[in-house]
């Protein structure tokens, strides 16, 4: 029997049973039949589909439906701007990039610097912003197409969003917010109007277009109690239900049990974090070895709960045939946890290398991408 | 024992016993030394202050020392746009405009068209802006100065007031929605946010202007339970606390037992009631009268809950001694209900006639006023 678990969008504790959350969250598995309409509809598979990184979906048969008849539709993701970045955060962006590559999508990138000061323990609203403003730096050192791409700040986009919000919000009650996020009466009304918020860009296309344009959400699993309100409330405001496709979180560095928090900073990594302390987390990463080197060799290691293999199979190792390899060689007692961790942080200091320096000249470019007015 | 009654922002039933409201709120009297106070600031006092309409307040001797120092203070009124206006919404305008010319104060001047939406049964969030619209021709048309006055409507003005609100949102718990406005699990998650935005004006013009700003905030003392929050919550983020001035309410033409209501139109008089309908309104008002005139000659008449008296004393009457006089004739039965409706409906009609006129030109000056940007 798996262990107890919580996935709310402000918490996951415990080892998350994914097929679970299908179950409990009322989504759908993506199946191979659908992986099939998907490669059809873009030429390929990206690996994180292929792997069942992003595995879960609603209603994505509808957006491939739209798409085949031609109809325009948007992306839509985001980022509670809480901290700096890490790898986990970058996994929807990663596949909303490729969606807007082979798609051609719009996409609206929301920064919801209004509920990370809400939710979190910062004392003013400006903080929030603030980080806002240098996460914007990593979302566009992803190289997501500036003549597609909307990002905007709640705080400094509200004007568009607020009207749509109210519409919201007056069909959510606490009740709602109690059984959906487990809300208590403790909870302040800025947390608990704060879904409201977080549905307007699932309709903000609509609104602006006027006419229906479909909208796919690439988000992490634990983000899809706001968009199961959002569906919720759709129709009865005009909209089109958003459709959702949504990824399995990567595990931290210091092994199962949860997510990656920017509150354990050893537990990922950041891309402001130096490369010599990027390789140090690397190199104190939990894997699935033995004891000693001696075992390893004779039993083999098990990659199952390894976080080097999951940040291979998540991110780094887009070649399946090399990854098989990877694994074939980890159980057999061939490779071991030094030669893995080397290989990954060659890849992840290439990573980093390049996208520091993407970051660097997206402090230019932040004003193609951001819209205020 | 007073009947029982109930007073929030949004509902007023019953006889309201406004005495036991200073206690229930925790307000203070306006007392014959603070009248003596305003007197010698403003050079004279209003008839609603002489007559007791304004009887409560929160700090007013605060505003009146920052006040003889020099220090410049603003005032802050609203209107939520959920039909026309009739004389019971203009009683805070009318003393408001008095306060403006005399002590030269800024008005912001709040129109909260997502309030009306949220708690209203509009089907859509442009109804109430439309609403909202046409509510501010009467408040230009009484003749506020444009130089110092801002009307702005939340919808529109939200970005200046969102980031406030949400600072104001992280301090208030549904818990205190509940004590202190009755608000349930069913509750809308916008009507429980709402409270927040209704805070906002309070702190602008200490956010604008970047140093402290006494406010003061005249309003019917239903209002009170919102300006109670954003008082508890003002010294947490650094602002200080708003002062107000609070008036009874208009009776109803139709008697005692609630104030005006616009789902009732013969309850009161709208500006735009044509001349015909609001003389008809006078004319069925209930007043203290007898059942014959044999009878009030004889016995003389009750002005106590009489509806053409409390227009008079409110609103209508300026000169207390016609008021006393009034008052002494319709005791001792030398006055009849229909003298009183006819001399009523005289100034009331004058009222009407240039109100409309003034509402009229307001048209081309909606934009000397409204703040948006």
């Amino acid at each position: 029997m798996p262990d107890e678990f919580t996935v709310t969008p402000w918490e996951v504790r415990g080892q998350v049973d994914y097929d679970r959350l299908v179950t409990q969250f009322g989504t759908e598995r993506i199946t191979p039949p659908l992986l099939d309409r998907i490669q059809k509809a873009a030429g390929e598979l990206h690996p994180m589909l292929r792997r069942g990184v992003f595995y879960s979906h609603r209603d994505l048969n509808w957006i491939l439906d739209e798409h085949s008849k031609g109809t325009p539709w948007a992306l839509y993701t985001g980022r509670g701007p809480s901290s700096g970045i890490h790898i986990g955060h970058m996994l929807p962006w990663f596949f909303t990039k490729w969606l807007q590559d082979r798609f051609g999508a719009t996409l609206y990138f929301q920064i919801t610097d209004d509920e990370k000061f809400l939710f979190k323990d910062f004392e003013d609203l400006g903080q929030a912003t603030k980080v806002g403003y240098e996460n914007i730096l990593d979302i566009i050192a992803m190289g997501f197409d500036p003549k597609r791409t909307r990002i905007f700040l709640d705080t400094e986009y509200i004007h568009h969003l607020y009207p749509i919000a109210v519409e919201v919000a007056k069909r959510i009650t606490f009740s709602t917010t109690q059984a959906v996020f487990g809300f208590e009466k403790a909870n302040n009304v800025g947390e608990i109007f704060y879904t409201s918020i977080q549905a307007v860009p699932c309709f903000l296309p609509t609104a602006e277009a006027g006419r229906e344009v479909p909208v796919l959400i690439p988000c992490g699993i634990d983000q899809d109690p706001h968009f199961r309100i959002a569906r919720d409330v759709a129709p009865r405001i005009g909209y089109p239900k958003p459709a959702l496709i949504h990824n399995k979180l990567l595990p931290s560095l210091l092994g199962p049990g949860g997510k990656m928090s920017a509150s354990v900073p050893e537990s990922s990594i950041f891309t402001t974090d130096s490369l010599k302390d990027a390789k140090k987390k690397i190199s104190n990463a939990f894997t699935g070895g033995r004891a000693t080197v001696e075992e390893q060799r004779r039993l083999g290691a098990d990659p199952t709960f390894c976080s080097v293999f999951a940040f291979y199979n998540f991110v780094f190792e887009p070649d399946d045939r090399h990854l098989a390899e990877v694994e074939r060689t980890c159980r057999s007692g061939e490779r071991l946890c030094g030669d893995c961790k080397l290989e990954l942080w060659g890849k992840v200091e290439g990573f980093l290398r390049r996208h520091k320096e993407a970051r660097e000249k997206a402090k230019d470019r932040v004003e193609d991408f951001l819209v205020r007015d």
